[in-house]
C-alpha cells in the first residue's frame, strides 16, 4: 500500500512526551493549523465516522473491507474513497492479502487528538459556561 | 444571541456520567454519526481550528471578536461565519455587549470530543500498529 499518510500533531517535533499543539492552552500556529484540519476533516463525515468506528471497536483489532460495505448503501469505491481519507489523515491503516484490503485503527492518532482536546489537568469549567448555558 | 447550538454527542440520553457514543468502542449509529461529523467538521478548517484555540487559551476565558479578526487576512464577515459554525457545533458561545461579541469555549463539549477519542482505560497498544507503521 502506498503510504500517503500526513505527519502531524507535532510528530517529528517533541513526540517522546506524546505532547502535542495543545487547541486549548495557546493559539495554533497557522501550519499547525492546517494540518490538524486535514485530520478534523476527515473525521467531519458521518460516513467515516461509522466507517473508523466499526474499525476501531472490531475485536481482533483489523477488519476486511468485505465486512465493511455491506454496512453502507454505497458502492465499494466510494467506500474505499472514504477509507482512503481515513488513512491518509493517519487515523487508520491497511495492508493487502490476496483479494481483499483489511484495515485497522492508528490508535497513536486518536490518542493525540485526545490529547489535544484535552483541558490541562485540574483546570476547572469556568463560571460564565453554566451561566450561559442556561440562560440561552 | 439566538441559539442554534446542536445537541450532540448523546447529550440528553444518558449525560449524568459524562457517557460517549464511544467512536472507538462500538460502531456508531447512523445518527450519532450524522451529530458528531457536524462538530469534527467545524474544526476541520484551520481558521475555525485558529479561532477555537484563540478563544480557549484566552485567560480570563473570553475574547473580544476585535481582538480575533486582526490575526487573520479576512474580513470581518468571513470571520463571523466561521465563529458561527463553531457556535453552532456547539465548541463556543458568545454574548453581545454594546458594539462587540464576546465569546468564549464551551469546554463541555471539548471534553466530550476528547472522552470519545480515548481508548477504553488500560487498553495496550496492537503490536500490529508498531510493526505496520515501521514496515510501510
Amino acid at each position: 500500500m502506498s503510504n500517503q499518510e500526513l505527519v502531524v500533531l507535532g510528530q517529528g517535533d517533541d513526540d517522546a512526551g506524546g505532547c502535542c499543539p495543545g487547541l486549548l492552552t495557546a493559539p495554533l500556529e497557522e501550519d499547525q493549523a492546517v494540518d490538524l484540519a486535514r485530520v478534523f476533516k476527515a473525521l467531519g463525515d458521518p460516513v467515516r465516522l461509522r466507517l473508523l468506528s466499526m474499525i476501531a471497536s472490531r475485536s481482533g483489532g483489523e477488519v476486511c473491507v468485505c465486512d465493511l460495505t455491506p454496512a453502507f448503501e454505497l458502492s465499494q469505491p466510494t467506500i474505499s474513497h472514504h477509507l482512503k481519507l481515513l488513512r491518509q489523515a493517519g487515523l487508520i491503516d491497511c495492508e493487502r492479502r490476496g483479494t481483499w484490503v483489511y484495515y485497522w485503527l492508528v490508535p497513536e492518532t486518536t490518542d493525540r487528538l485526545a490529547g489535544i482536546l484535552t483541558r490541562p489537568a485540574g483546570e476547572p469549567l469556568p463560571e460564565r459556561t453554566a451561566s450561559a448555558g442556561a440562560a440561552s
